[in-house]
C-alpha cells in the first residue's frame, strides 16, 4: 500500500520516483504506455503517478500540486479531468449496473451519433483503446477488400499488422511517429504486409501502388505534425478509388480536436473508414470504428467479438462527451488555447532570444527548440518548470480546463526559464544544470 | 433516444426486439460481442437490452425484471451486477480523476497482488480485454522464444494470431470453443503459424511437435468443458520444456471460479504466463498477463503499448474484486451455486423423463439434451423461462448474488418446463410450440 498526503507541502518527488523504481521489478518496462514513462519527461525527478486530477490541476503522491501542460493524459481529457457532468453520467451508469447479460442500449445510440456527424458513413463498431480499434478496422478493410496489403501513414498502435513492417527493415516506422521500433515477437511471414508512406509525399504512395497490385488498405492519419499540402489527402484518396482500396483514417488523435468529429471533415475529403479514440469518452476507455456500409458489412463475415468491449460506461462517456462537444462548442476554446500557447512561446523565444518552432495542429501543439539537436533544453525546460508547479512535455494536448489566466501564468514561467536557458547555453554549461540524465525519445530497449 | 418504462410492467419485449432490430443498421452483427447476440439465446423474443442490473436482478427496457441464469454478464460479474463495494472504489476513482498525464499507483498494486497470488509469476503487463491480453501474451512469448509458431487449445479471442489456424482449413478451430469461425480479413501469410490440438488428447500435440520444430509458444485454456484427464496438463507441460516452449495458462475464462486465482493453482501445473480477465474486475474492462521475468522482460523489447491501459477505472476495481476475494472466500459460494443448479437440473431431469448431461468446470455449467442433436429443448426451455422472469442460456455462470432459495425457485421452474417439454416431445409438436426459430450456435455470416 502506497502512503501518500493530502495537502500541498513543499515540492519533493521521492514517493512517485521510488513507485517508478518499484514497478519496474513487477511490471517489464514499467507501466502499460510508452508516452507515460518517466524517462520521456524527467528521467530522475518526475513525480510519475498520481493521486487526485481535477480540471487541469494535477495532485502527486506527495500532494504537491501541478498544472498540466504535458498531455492531459494523453489527450483524452479535453473536457478537463474528472469532469463533473461526465462524473454525473458515469457514476450514474456504474450504480444502475455497467455490466450485464443483455446489451446496453447506449451503444446503438452511440452509432447513431457518431453516423450523424460524419455523413458519408453508416454504421459503427466499438471497442476499448485505439490500437484495438485500428485492427479492427483492419480487420474489416482487408475483409472488404480481399486483398491484404496495407499501405499506411503515421502511427496506428502497437499490433502485430503495424510493426511487422519493421520486419527486415528496422527503419521502416522511423518517418512515422516513434523512431527504433523493434518488431520482436512479430511473425516473420507478415513481413511487406505492411508498407509506409509518408506525410505530403505522394510520390512515396505510389511508388508503393505501382510496386504492389494487392493493396487493399490505405490506413493513416489525416494529420499529424504538418498540415496536408498540395491537395495530399484528395490525392490519397483518388488513389485509393483508383486500385480499389479501402481508405481509413486514423482519428484517434486528430478526432474532436477542431471540430465535432474527423479532421477530415474540415479538410473536405471522405475515407471509407474512421478510427476514433482518445478524446471520445474524455478519458473513460471507449474507441470507435466507423464505415461505409458497404466495407462495414464486411465485419459480418468476420469473428471481431471480445466481452469487454459490451461494458456500459464507455459509451455513457462518449455519449455526454459528445454532448458537450456540441452544446458548449468545445473545439473554439481547445484551439484558441492552443494558440494562446503558440503565442506565449514565441513571446518568450523573443524575449529570451532561444530559437523555437511550433508544429502540430493547434490543439496539439509541438515546441522544438531549433539551435539545439538533442533533448537537451527539453529537459531543462521540463526540470524548471516542474519547480514551478507545471507539468511539462514537448507536447500540449489543450483542455477547456485551462483559462487565459493559466495559459498568461504558463508564458511568465517559461519567460523565466528560457532566459535561464538562454544564459546557460551561452555560458556553455547546459549540461551542468540538469539534475538528471536527458530525456530518452523513440524507442529503444524499456527498463 | 430510447424511451423506456420505469417500474415493473406485464411482460413484453417490444422494446428490445425493436432495438436489436435496428441496431443492425447501424452496427454491423448489431452488437459487439458474439455471445450477446439475440440469436444465440431465442431469436425472436430475447429482451436484448438492459435498462438496469443489480445483484442477479435485470430489468430490460420495459421495465419487466429478470433473474439472470444466462451468463452474469458473460461470466464477468461473480460478485452481482453493481456491487455495493466495488462501485464505491470506482466512484471513488472516478471523482479523484480515473485519468491523467502521470501513472496511476495502482497498477503497481494490481501487478504485486496477482504476482502474491501466483508465486511462480513475477512480473506483470494489463489491458483491457481478454482477446487483447492474450494478443499481448502471444508477443511477449514468441520475442521471448525467438520462435514464432503457436500451438494452441481452446479459445483466445478474435486477433489475427488465432483466427489464422482457419486459413486453408477453415474447420481447425471447430473442436475447440467455437465452430465455423471464418478467417475473412486475416492475411493469408499467417498460415500454419497458429496449429490447433486437442483437449485431454496429448498425442495432438505431440504430433504436432513431431511435424514442427519451430513451436514457440503452447498456449491452452488450462480447463473448459471437461476436467483434465491422466496428467493432461502436466504432459503439456513437460513438452514445452522438452522443447523449449513458452507455455501459457489462458485463465479469462477459468480464472478466480474454483480458488483466488488461476485454476492452474489447484491443478497444481504452474505456466510461464497466464493470461485473465473477465472476473478480475467484476465486470469493469480489465485484463492481465503475469508470467516469469525471464519471459516477461522480453516485453521491453517489443513496442506493447496503449493509451487507455493507463485508465485507473480497471486497476480499483480489479483491487477490490481481489479484496472481497480473498476476504469472503467467494469461490465457496460460486461452487456451491453452481453443485445447486447441478442438482436441481438433475432433480428436473428424473422428475420429467428428460435426458440431461451436465458439463464444465462447476461454477460455469452447461446444460446439454441428450436426446436431442438440435437447439430445439433449448430454445423452449429459454423461452418458457422468459415467462417466468428467468434469462436463461445453455451456461450458467455463478455468482454471490444467487442464494439457496433463488436456485430453488429456478429448479422448480424448470421442472414444470421440463414436464411440459418432455409432454411435447412425446407429442411430437415440439417445434410447433416455438414461438420463434431456433437458437442459433456456432458461428455464420452474422446479420
Amino acid at each position: 500500500m502506497i502512503n501518500f498526503g493530502k495537502k500541498k507541502v513543499n515540492i519533493t518527488h521521492n514517493s512517485g520516483r521510488d513507485l517508478w523504481i518499484k514497478s519496474k521489478k513487477v511490471i517489464p518496462t514499467g507501466n502499460q504506455l510508452l508516452s507515460k514513462r518517466s524517462e520521456r519527461f524527467l528521467p530522475k525527478n518526475w513525480p510519475s503517478y498520481y493521486n487526485k486530477a481535477k480540471g487541469c490541476k494535477v495532485w502527486d503522491l506527495d500532494g504537491n500540486r501541478y498544472i498540466d501542460f504535458a498531455q492531459m493524459g494523453v489527450g483524452t481529457c479535453t473536457l478537463g479531468y474528472s469532469n463533473r457532468k461526465i462524473n454525473n453520467a458515469v457514476i450514474n451508469a456504474v450504480k444502475k449496473g455497467s455490466m450485464c447479460s443483455l446489451n446496453n442500449f447506449e451503444e446503438v445510440e452511440l452509432a447513431e451519433k457518431l453516423v450523424d456527424l460524419h455523413p458519408w458513413a453508416d454504421m459503427a463498431r466499438f471497442s476499448r483503446s485505439g490500437g484495438e480499434a485500428c485492427s479492427v478496422a483492419i480487420r474489416i478493410a482487408r475483409a472488404a477488400a480481399g486483398k491484404f496489403k496495407v499501405a499506411f501513414c503515421g502511427y496506428h498502435g502497437w499490433h502485430d499488422w503495424y510493426i511487422s513492417s519493421n520486419i527486415g527493415d528496422a527503419t521502416n516506422l522511423d518517418k512515422q511517429l516513434l523512431e527504433g521500433l523493434n518488431s520482436s515477437g512479430v511473425p516473420d511471414s507478415l513481413i511487406n504486409t505492411a508498407l509506409p508512406f509518408n506525410y505530403n509525399d505522394i510520390e512515396s504512395l505510389e511508388k508503393i501502388v505501382k510496386n504492389n497490385d494487392d493493396i487493399g488498405v490505405i490506413i493513416m492519419e489525416p494529420v499529424r505534425n504538418a498540415d496536408p499540402k498540395d491537395n495530399f489527402l484528395q490525392k490519397v484518396r483518388d488513389i485509393a478509388n483508383k486500385i480499389n482500396a479501402v481508405l481509413i483514417f486514423d482519428e484517434v488523435t486528430s478526432g474532436f480536436r477542431i471540430n465535432n468529429g474527423g479532421i477530415h471533415l474540415t479538410y473536405g475529403v471522405e475515407p471509407d473508414m474512421a478510427v476514433f479514440g482518445k478524446a471520445l469518452g474524455n478519458g473513460h476507455p471507449i474507441s470507435a470504428v466507423i464505415g461505409k456500409e458497404s466495407v462495414m458489412k464486411s465485419a459480418e463475415t468476420s469473428f471481431i467479438s471480445s466481452t469487454f468491449w459490451t461494458e456500459r460506461v464507455g459509451f455513457v462517456a462518449a455519449l455526454k462527451t459528445l454532448e458537450i462537444f456540441e452544446k458548449d462548442k468545445v473545439q473554439n476554446d481547445l484551439m484558441k488555447y492552443g494558440e494562446l500557447i503558440n503565442q506565449e512561446w514565441e513571446n518568450a523565444s523573443k524575449i529570451s532570444g532561444l530559437k523555437i518552432k511550433t508544429s502540430g495542429i493547434t490543439p496539439l501543439t509541438k515546441i522544438s527548440f531549433t539551435d539545439f539537436s538533442d533533448n537537451l533544453p527539453q529537459t531543462f525546460y521540463t526540470q524548471e518548470m516542474l519547480k514551478k508547479g507545471y507539468l511539462l512535455g514537448a507536447a500540449c494536448y489543450t483542455t477547456t480546463a485551462y483559462s487565459n489566466s493559466i495559459i498568461k501564468s504558463f508564458g511568465e514561467a517559461t519567460i523565466d526559464v528560457f532566459n535561464k536557458l538562454a544564459k546557460h547555453r551561452d555560458e556553455g554549461n547546459l549540461l551542468s544544470k540538469l539534475e538528471g540524465p536527458i530525456i530518452e525519445s523513440g524507442f529503444k530497449r524499456l527498463n
